[in-house]
């Protein structure tokens, strides 16, 4: 049987594949790899999006008849159990005589998932766990969309050492260095949508495009959203976005972001103010927390987040660091909601 | 002529040579090696504490006369300039013929500096800035006591990554996990005094003892000191410490801070809380950060740091990240207030 080492190179392998396919479309990534029972690569497969061959099936088709019997399928999600545009992969699995199945994420669609059981059923060996934290990472927006139905949201504030978003007289430029900066402007590129308060957009006037080193707009333009009552006044540099800002009240967050999967928006960065930031917080439904961290004291009530709900330490929400980069003077912390422990 | 590498393996020696010296005495450590024109190295020193020769003098006893000649001494602090109880050594590294001196931290001292003029004026080619930082980190204590006559001020906190130090209701137990705790408690057991405000006494009552993982006390205490006009209560943890702890009303930190130094005490580790902290901050008297971050969220009011006397972004104290350190799930960022720039 393969060992633990190639089921891991070649978990590696198919994560690479995955990457081939269409990063934005309706469907996830997903590679796969097809191994002897000695762990010799046999064929590898990919997806390329809705209504082509799921990565399972690829790999398959690149086999003579009966050449996959016996062996072992790794795969970077759970093979389907939908017959959708294409058959259930479980099924063609069994068919083609796999013996044993290892994949690195649980497949939480309502309609697709079950593969796992289907397979066990079938007396396919099925295991998982292996790079499981990179397979989750990669296919991140469309396991939100299908647990959740919702884009994937990221946060993003910069503070001092202190938290504080702003000095006392509300001054804050600027705090965090330019690439810092810089790095915001590139995550706003790769965001469907940026959202911020009333607040922020008639204290500050944000243009919210995203821009290079030289202030020109980069090729992709996220869709600007302002979330509150208040009006933007007429000269408002936003009005000059290259897109049609939406508006929302933001009484029912949960509905504003529902309505931004229908536009077909997969991630959104929230940059802000402290107040909403605090209520999406409170809320429940930040997926990531971007921290630019400025080596410097500021003191006072400009706070970078506000109240969340949180009154007693019992009720803290703990989070877990998944990275912490040094960019220019400045510290970037990644962070994303820690996994409920179950007692 | 030695070259600039051998030059600063030369200084990275003498920097290990240094820390043979005693670590809390009242003279600095220092390291020397004399190294030959071509830079072979000819002879090492170090400074043994008051009273015994200097560095470079030690270095040079161990040449025969005349061995000297035309070679290069490199040197962790400035030679002296001053007649104590031994010799001005750069006197006697111009006696010895000594050709250059290169040497990493300037002596701030008001009796012994000087010593880089006095080798110039005698023809001496004189350099620095070779392993500064190492040099200065290594004699931090001292250098601060030759400037500013106070001890070295530590102050820590622990935080949420959004600046809290406790939840609303107060509630703080646990934010950081044990391996920043037992951090905290090294570091207290290598400070001379702890010092809090009677508002973090009155509230936690806490013991201010250094202990290991077990709860045992470690060998070395640092004296307890309590900052406030209010009193503790007679069954205070605090009262049953190994040593007595000192009472100060707080309205003087720099003559709580002398008083200290007249003590012996060289390093203060202040822990907070909040209030007292930022008076520390704000009076422009710490020297280290320690910031504990935690990963979770706690929002509200209870803020890790209060007023520092910023109101605009022009005042803020800008400080120099010097570690990023991971200890379990969270982070301690070691910080330094940032270098004064010239304009
Ligand atoms: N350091 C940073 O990373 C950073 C980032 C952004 C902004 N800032 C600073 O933050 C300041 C503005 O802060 P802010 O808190 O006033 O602005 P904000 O969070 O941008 O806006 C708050 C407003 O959002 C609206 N809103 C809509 N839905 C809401 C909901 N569900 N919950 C709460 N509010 C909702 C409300 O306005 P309506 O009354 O209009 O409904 C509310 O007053 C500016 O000075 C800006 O410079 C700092
Ligand atoms: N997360 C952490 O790292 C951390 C660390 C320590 C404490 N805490 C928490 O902080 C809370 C206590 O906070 P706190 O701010 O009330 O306590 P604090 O800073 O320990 O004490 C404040 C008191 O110090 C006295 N003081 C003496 N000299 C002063 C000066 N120059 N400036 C200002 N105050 C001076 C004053 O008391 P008098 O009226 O008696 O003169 C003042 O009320 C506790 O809940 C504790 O758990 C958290």
């Amino acid at each position: 049987m393969a060992e633990a080492a190639s089921i891991e190179n070649a978990m590696h392998r198919a994560l690479d594949l995955a990457t081939r396919g269409p990063a934005t479309g309706v469907n996830p990534q997903v590679g796969c790899v097809i191994l002897s029972p000695d762990g010799t690569p046999l064929a590898e497969g990919w997806h390329r999006g809705a209504g082509t061959p799921h990565a399972e099936v690829d790999a398959l088709a690149k086999l003579p008849a009966g050449a996959a019997r016996g062996a072992t399928a790794v795969v970077t999600l759970e093979p389907c159990n939908h017959t959708g545009r294409t058959g259930p992969c479980a099924v063609a699995l069994i068919d083609a005589g796999i013996a044993r199945v290892v994949y690195a994420v649980a497949d939480p669609g309502e309609h697709s998932a079950g593969g796992a059981d289907r397979l066990r059923a079938a007396g396919v060996a099925v295991e998982t766990g292996v790079l499981t934290d990179a397979a989750t990472h990669l296919i991140e927006d469309w396991l939100v969309a299908a647990r959740l139905g919702r884009p994937f949201v990221t946060l993003k504030w910069a503070s001092s050492l202190d938290g504080r978003a702003a000095a006392a007289d509300g001054s804050s430029q600027w705090i965090t260095g330019p690439a810092a900066r810089a790095d915001v402007h590139r995550r706003r590129a790769a965001a469907g949508a940026i959202v911020v308060g009333t607040g922020t957009a008639l204290a500050d006037d944000p243009a919210l495009t995203a821009r290079d080193d030289t202030g020109g707009l980069l090729p992709t333009q996220p869709l600007p959203v302002v979330v509150g009552r208040r009006a933007l006044p007429a000269g408002a540099q936003l009005r000059r976005h290259p897109l049609a800002p939406l508006f929302h009240p933001g009484d029912d967050l949960p509905g504003l972001l529902r309505d931004l999967r229908e536009r077909g928006i997969r991630r959104v960065f929230i940059e802000g103010g402290p107040t909403l930031a605090s209520a999406f917080v409170a809320a429940g439904l930040v997926d990531e927390y971007l921290v630019y961290l400025a080596p410097t004291l500021l003191g006072g009530g400009r706070l970078a987040l506000g109240d969340i709900g949180v009154t007693t330490i019992g009720e803290q929400r703990r989070l877990q660091l998944a990275a912490v980069d040094r960019l220019g003077d400045d510290l970037l912390l990644t962070a994303r909601p820690a996994p409920k422990v179950e007692h």
